[in-house]
C-alpha cells in the first residue's frame, strides 16, 4: 500500500494555514506536516487556548488532509547552540527574552517539552526538529581539537536533551531529529555518537532527509541501513552538487540560490538524490510513515514545483515484492 | 633555475631547532621556513634578547640552510576568532593572559605586529600565517544568515588587520595568509572578498597551499590564476579525499589519521594534488620563491616521509619554456 | 510502426495462465511469451492431448493477446550441464527420471526437439531458451585450463545441440538462445564461438536480453551490432550494478534481493540498461519482433512493476528516421 | 509565465509551409520559427510580391501559430566562407550566380540585409543565422598559425558584417548568430572575440543552441552566464557524445546517423544536454523569448520525435522563484 | 622498520631452486616463499629424506635469503573441488592415483597435513594455499540455488578442513588461505562465512593478495580492515581491469595474456592496485610479516619485471607515524 | 632486447645539427631522427653535393648516434593541401616559388620523391611525414557534405601520392604517415580509408604518435591493434586534455601553451598517454624499431624535459614474456 504524501509547511510560513491547506489539497497532497511557526501550529496557543487545536483540525479536515507529525526546528536549534544574533531572528520574543544565551537555551528546551505536550493534545506522536550543537562549528579541528573537546559537546547535548526526551516519552511522543549539518548528528558516525550520548533513549529518533547527505557525499541508503530502526519520519527534499573546480563544497559564504555555490537545494527530482534505492531501503526497513515533501528551491517558483514534486514521488513510491523469484523458479516444473 | 626547497618547521616543534636543522640539512633541504613556536623562532626573544636573531642564523648557517620566511599561524588565528579553550592550548601564557576573549585578540594582534618587526630584524620579508575569522563557523547559513551578517564579519577582519598590515608595510614585510578553512579566506571567492575588505592593502598577500583546496574540490591552479599576483609563498602539502558513501567530506568529528574520515592530509606525492599543473601555473605567475614542504601525514613516519617528499618535489620543479614551438616551426625552411 | 510489447510468463508460473492472461490484458500488454512450465504451455500435453493447443489460444484470444514465441529455458539448461540436485528442482519427474546425469541430458535434449514440434503445432516459429554448458564453471581458468579444455566443451555443446537444431529446422522453428552467464554463450566472443561450433546452423539464433550484459560491463549495443542478423527475440529486462568496494561483482554467494550483492535484477527502467541506444540498434538491425518484458525485481511488487515497465518501454519504442537530414539540407535552396 | 514553444522549420523544408503548420499546430506547438528556404519564408518574394507576407501570416493564423523570429543560416554561411561546391547546393541560383567566390559572398551579404528588411515587413525583429568564417578550418593550427593569422580572419568578418549589422539596426532587427563550429564563434572565447571584432555592435546577438556545445565539452550554462545579455533566441536541440576509444570526437568524416561517429544529434531529451540548469540560467538572464525546437535526429522518425520533444521541454520550462527561502525562514517566529 | 621483501617461487617452478635463489639474491630480494612444487620444496622428501630440509636451507643460506612461509596451493585446491582432468595436471601421480575424485580429495587432505609437518621440520610456521570449494561454480545461482545449497558447501569445507587445521595447530603452524575466486572464500562476505564454518579455528588464517580483489571491484583495504587480525601473509601481485564495453569481466573463456580479456594480471605497479592505502592498512593492522611478490604478467619478461617490482614495493613500504600531529600542535606554545 | 631511443630533431631546428647531436648524446640518446629542415638533413644538398651525406654521418658518428629514419613533414603537408600564406612560412623559396597553389603542390610532391632518394643515399629506409588533405577542413560536414565529396578528397590524395609511393618503393624506402588531424588520416577509420584509396600500396605505412589521438579521445592501443602491420616508426609524444566546461576540445583558436586551451602537448610522461599498454601492444605487433621522442611542451624548458622524457620511456620499454604462465602451472607437479 502506498505511503501518504504530505507537505511540510515550514517553507510556506508566510501563508496562513487556511490558504496553504487549500492549495495543498488542490494539488493532491494527502496531508500536511505542520511547522510550529507562522500560524501553522502555535505551541503556546495549543496549550493555552481552548479550541486552538480543534481550529487546526477544522482547517485540515475541510481539505481532507491528514497530519501525523508536527515540526519545531527553530526552537530545537536553540537548545544547544552558542546563541548569536541570527537566533533572535528565528525565535518569537517570548523565547528570545533578553537574549542572554543560557536563558534562551533553557526557554527553548522548555518549549520543546511543551511541543510534545501540544502534539499529544493535537493527536500526533511525532515531533521533528533540530537539536543545535555546541561542537558543530569545530568540525574542521583547527585550532587543534581533541576527542575530549568533542566528547564534552556530546555530554552537553545529552545533559540538555535527556530531560526533554523523558518528557516526550511521558507523552508517548517521539522526537525525530533531522540529521543535518549544524546539528549534533549530521551523518552515520555522529548519529551513532548522539544515540550513545543519550544511551539509546527510546524517544530519540530520526527524521530522514537525504538532501543533507548529498553534498556531504554520503549515500543516504547507508543511513537507512544503519539507523532504520530509529526512523520515524522521512523528508522528500533534494540537493545538487554543482562543483566546477572554482567553487567550494563549503559554499564560500554565498547565498542559497547563488549559482556560484558548490551545492544547492533543488526541487525533489531535480537533484542528485536517487529515489529508487531509498524506497527500497525504506521498504526493507519497514517504514510505513509519510513521505513529506520539504520543498525548497531558490531557482524555481514554488507553486510550479510543489505539485511536480508530488507527482514525482508518487510515481516512485513502490511496494516491496511479495514473492521470491528464486523460490518461484525452483518450484516450477 | 630551480626553486629552493625548504621545510616548514611547524610540525617539528617538539624538536629543538638545532636538531631539526641537522636533520633537514642531511636530507638535502635548501632551507627552513621557521615556525614562531617551539624554540624555532621566538618573537619575544627576537625583539628583546641581543644575539637571539644571530643564534638562529648560526644554527642555519652551520647547516648551510637558507631562510626567506617565518610563520606565525597560531597568534594570527587568535586575532579574529571567537576565543575558546582550544586557543589557550596554542598560545603561550603571555598571550593568553586571563583568557578574556577581546584581550586575547588584542594581544595576538600586537604579536603579529611584533612578528613583522622580528622578521625585519631577522632579515626576511615574508611572514606567513592565519587570520582567524568571526564568520567561518557560519558557512552553512543555518540559522539563516544574511549577506549583511557575513559583511559584518569581513568588516571585523578589516578593522583588526588593517593596523597590522600597516605595521607590516612599515617594516617592508608582507603577510602571506595561508588560504584555509577556519580563516577569513579559504577559496577564490573568499580570498577576493578579504582583499576587498582590506581595500587591496599591498602587504596582504597569500601563502598558497593546495592541500586545503583538494577536499573542498577546488582546482588549485585556478587560485594561482586568479590570485597569482599576490602569491608570496608556497607550501608543498598534500591531502587525499577518501570518500566511500559512508563518511562525510565534513569528517564526522573524527581525528586526523582516523581511516573513517572523508579526507586526510598525506605526505606530498601521496595525495590528490597534481603538481605538474601547479608548477606550470607558478611558472606563468612568475613565482620565484621557495617551495616549502609542510609535512603532515598521520599514517607515515615523518623521518621516512620528509626526504621522500623532498625528492618528489625536486623532480617536479621544472622551468618554463624559453621557446615558442609555433614560432620555431614557422621559421623553419 | 511500433513493436508488440509482450510479457514473458516465466516469473508468473505460480499463476494459472487464465488468470495471468486476464491481468496482462488489463494492463495493456499486446501478447504473451509463454513459458513451458507451470500450466502456461505444456509440451507433453501439446503433443499428446487433442485440444490442448487450442485451449491455450482460447485463453489468449479471449484477452486479445498475441503469441509469437514460447520459451523452454529449464529443459534446455539440462542438455549440456553437469547435472546436480538443483536441476531436479527445475524439471518434472518425467524428465528427471532416476537422475542419472547422461540420462537427464538426453531426455532434455529430446524435450527440446518436442518443444519445436509443439511450437509448430501451436503456430509459432520461435522457441527461446538456454543450452547449459560443460565449461561455464571453468571461466576463471584455475586450475589451469587450456584452450583445448574449452574447445572440448564447445564440441560437447555442438554434439548435443546439432541434432536438436536440425529438428528445429525441419519444423521451420528457430531457437533463440538467451545469451547469459551459465550458458554456452554469455557475451560476444562466446556467442561467436558457439556459432562457429555449430557451423552457423541457420536455426541457432539469439534472444537478446541486456540485463545479463550490464553486470559483465558489456555494452548491449555492441552485441546487437555484431550479432544482429541472428536476433529472433528481445527481452526487456534490467539490472543494476551496486558496487561499493565491499561487495563483489561475483555476488558473494548472496541471494538475489540481498542488498549486499554487487548487482541485481530490477524492474525495467530502474536499472543501468539504456534503452534509447538499444532501440536505435534494433532499428538499424531491422528487428521487427516483440519487445518481451521479463519482469524480475526482488525488491518490488510485481503487480506494481509490470504495468510501469510496460508504459516505460512503450514510450521508448520509437521508429527509425525516414529522411536523411544531410540530404534534406543539401536540397534546400 | 511559461515561454512559447516553437518549431524551427529548417529541417522540414521538404514540406510546404501549409502542411507543416497544420502538423505543428496539431502537435500543440505555440508557433514556428520560419526558415528562409523551401517555401517557408522567401526573402525575395517578401520584398517583391504584394501579399506574400500576408500569405505567410494567413497560414500561421489559420493554425493559431505565433512567429517571432525567422532564420537565414544558408545565405549567412556564405558571407565569410571560402566558397566551394557545397555552397552551391545550399543556395538558389540567383545567389550562386556564376559561383565566383567573392561575388557569391557579396550577393549573400546583400541577401542578409534584405532578410532584415523582409523581417521588418513581416513584423518580427529577430533574424537567426550563421556568419561563415575565413578561419574556422584553421582551428588546429597546423601549418603553424599565428594569432596574426586569426586576427586577420576576425577583421575579414567585421569588414563584411558591420554593414549588414548597420542595416539590421536601421530596421530595428537583431541578428542572432547561432554559435556553432564552422562559424566565426563556436564557444565563449570566440564569441567574445567576434563581439570585439564588431566593437559590440548592438544588433550582433546570439541564438543559443546547446547541442553545438556538448560535443565540444562546453557547459552550455557558462555561455548563458557570460553572454546572456546578448541572447535573443534559444534553440532546443540535443546531441550525444558516444565515444568508445575507437571513434574520434572529430567524427572521422562519417555521416550523421552513422553509429561509428564520436557524437551525433539526437531528439531533444535523448542526448547529453541537461535542461534544468539551462532553464535556471535563462531565468537568471531574464530571457523571455521562445524555446524553439530544432529537431534533428538521424535515427528517429521526425513525426514521432517532434511531439515528444515538445512535451519534454514544456515539462522543463519552469519559472523562477518569487521568494527567498533565507528571508522566509528569517522572518518566521 | 621495513618489512622483508620475498619472492614467491610458484611461477618459477621450471627453474631449479638453486638457480632461482641465485637470481633472486642478485636482484636484491630478502628471501623466498617456497612453493611445494617443482623442486623448490617437496613435502614428501622433506618428511622422508634425511638432509632434504637442510639441503633447502643450504641453498637459501648460500644466497643470504630468508624463508618464513611455504605454499601449497595445488594440493589444497583438490581438497574440496569437484575433481576433473585439470586437477590431474597440477598433481603428482602419487596424489592423483587412479583419479577417483573422493580418493584424490582424501590424499590431498593428507598432503596438507604432511605439509604442516614438513613446515615445522623446516622451521617455518606459515603454510599458504588454497582450499578448493564445492560451491564456487554455483555463484551465479542458476539453476536456482538456495542458501541451503550453499550452506551445504560450507559444511563440506568444514568437514574436510577441520581435521587439517587441527593438525596444523598441533604443529604450531597456521594456514594462510589465499582469498581468491575458485576458493571457499573470495571476498569479505565469503571469508567471514568460511571462518564461521570452521568456528573461528585459530589455525585458519589468510594470505592477503589484492590482485584477486581488483577485478571483483573490491577495495582491498576493506579486507584488511575486517580480517586484519587473521592476516599471516601478504602477496604483492597486481591486476588490471581493461573493460571496453566489448569484453566481459568474466573474461570470455580467453587465455591470460589475451588482450581481449576484461582483466588480467600484470607486474606489481603496472595494475590497478593502489599500494599506499594498503601499506597504511597493514600498518594499522600491525602486520609485520613479509611482502611476498607473486610475479605474474603474461605480457612482460619476468626477468625484467621481478626486479622492477621489488624496487617498486620497497619504495612503498613506509612505516607508521610515531607522532600525532594534533597533539603536536596542541602542545605547541 | 630494449629498443633504441632516438630524438626527433624537428623541434630543435633552430640549433645546428652539430650542437644538437652533442646535447642528445650527452643526455644518453641512442640516435636521432633527422628532420628535413634547418640544417639537419637537407634533401637538395644530399642529392646535389658530394660529401653532404657523409657530413651528416660524421656528426652522428662522432657522438655515437644511430639514425634509422628521416622526416619531411613540411613538404609532405603541401602535397594535398589547399595552399595559403601559412604554407609559405614552412617552405624554402625553391619550393614555394611564386606560390601558385598547384605549382607548390607539384614541387612538394617532387620533393617527397627526392626525399626518398636522399634517404636511400643516406642509408635509411624510412621517411616519416605528412600528406596534407583536401578534405580535412570539411570534417564538420557543414555546409552539408556528402560521402561523394569526401570520396573525391581521397581520390585526390591517391592521385597525388601514388606516384610518390611508387618512387619510394623503387628506392626500397617506406613512407610513414604520421596519423594526425590536418592529414588524410587522423584515426583508425580514416587510416583505413587512406589505405584503401592507395589500394594498400606496400610503401604506405604509418608513424604512430599517440599524442594526436588523446585529444580525439581515441585509445592509441586500438590503432596499433588494427594497423600494427603497417607501423614503421613510433613517436613518443604526449598530450593532455584540460577541459573544464569553459574551453572547447577544438581549442578556441588559442595558441599552444595558452592555459585556456582544451588540450595541449606536454612532455612525454606528463600527459594522458598511458605507455604501459602501448608497449604491450607494440610487443604484440612485433615492432622492433626505435621509440623516437618528439619533444614539444610550451610550458617546460626543453633542456629540462628531453632528458627526463628519455629516462621515462627507457623505464617503460619492457620486453614481452617468454613463458606462458598457464602452461607453467599446468606442468608443475
Amino acid at each position: 500500500m502506498a505511503r501518504a504524501i504530505t507537505l511540510f509547511t515550514g517553507q510556506w510560513a508566510d501563508l496562513p494555514l487556511a490558504k496553504l491547506a487549500e492549495k495543498a489539497s488542490a494539488w493532491g497532497f494527502d496531508g500536511l506536516e505542520l511547522a510550529c511557526w507562522g500560524d501553522h501550529f502555535e505551541v503556546d496557543k495549543a496549550l493555552s487556548q481552548d479550541g486552538y487545536v480543534k481550529s487546526r483540525w477544522d482547517i485540515l479536515n475541510r481539505h481532507h488532509l491528514k497530519c501525523v507529525a508536527i515540526s519545531n526546528h527553530l526552537a530545537g536549534q536553540c537548545v544547544c547552540d552558542a546563541i548569536d544574533a541570527r537566533h533572535q531572528r528565528i525565535l518569537p520574543p517570548r523565547l528570545w527574552g533578553n537574549g542572554e544565551p543560557e536563558g534562551v537555551r533553557r526557554r527553548c528546551a522548555q518549549e520543546m517539552i511543551d511541543t510534545a505536550k501540544a502534539a499529544k493534545l493535537f493527536g500526533v506522536n511525532i515531533v521533528n526538529g533540530f537539536t543545535g550543537s555546541q561542537v558543530w562549528g569545530k568540525f574542521y579541528f583547527f585550532p587543534p581539537t581533541s576527542q575530549a573537546d568533542i566528547d564534552e559537546g556530546y555530554r552537553d547535548f545529552a545533559g540538555r536533551w535527556l530531560p526533554i526526551l523523558d518528557a516526550f516519552k511521558a507523552q508517548g511522543v517521539r522526537f525525530g531529529l533531522e540529521v543535518h549539518p549544524t546539528e549534533i548528528a549530521y551523518d552515520v558516525y555522529t548519529a551513532r555518537r548522539a544515540l550513545e550520548a543519550v544511551k539509546g533513549h527510546p524517544s530519540f529518533c530520526f527524521n530522514f532527509d537525504p538532501s543533507h547527505f548529498i553534498h556531504q557525499f554520503l549515500n543516504p541508503v547507508y543511513f537507512i541501513q544503519e539507523c532504520g530502526d530509529r526512523l520515524v519520519h522521512v523528508h522528500v527534499k533534494d540537493s545538487r552538487v554543482q562543483l566546477n573546480g572554482r567553487n567550494s563544497i563549503l559554499s564560500s559564504h554565498l547565498d542559497f540560490g547563488d549559482p556560484r555555490r558548490g551545492w544547492d537545494f533543488v526541487s525533489p527530482g531535480h537533484g542528485d538524490v536517487k529515489w529508487d534505492p531509498i524506497i527500497r531501503a525504506l521498504n526493507r526497513a519497514g517504514y510505513k510513515g509519510p513521505l513529506s515533501i520539504e520543498w525548497e528551491d531558490s531557482g524555481m517558483d514554488r507553486d510550479w514545483g510543489a505539485p511536480e514534486a508530488l507527482a514525482m514521488i508518487r510515481k516512485q513510491d513502490f511496494t516491496a515484492s511479495a514473492v521470491a523469484f528464486d523460490a518461484a523458479f525452483a518450484s516450477k516444473g
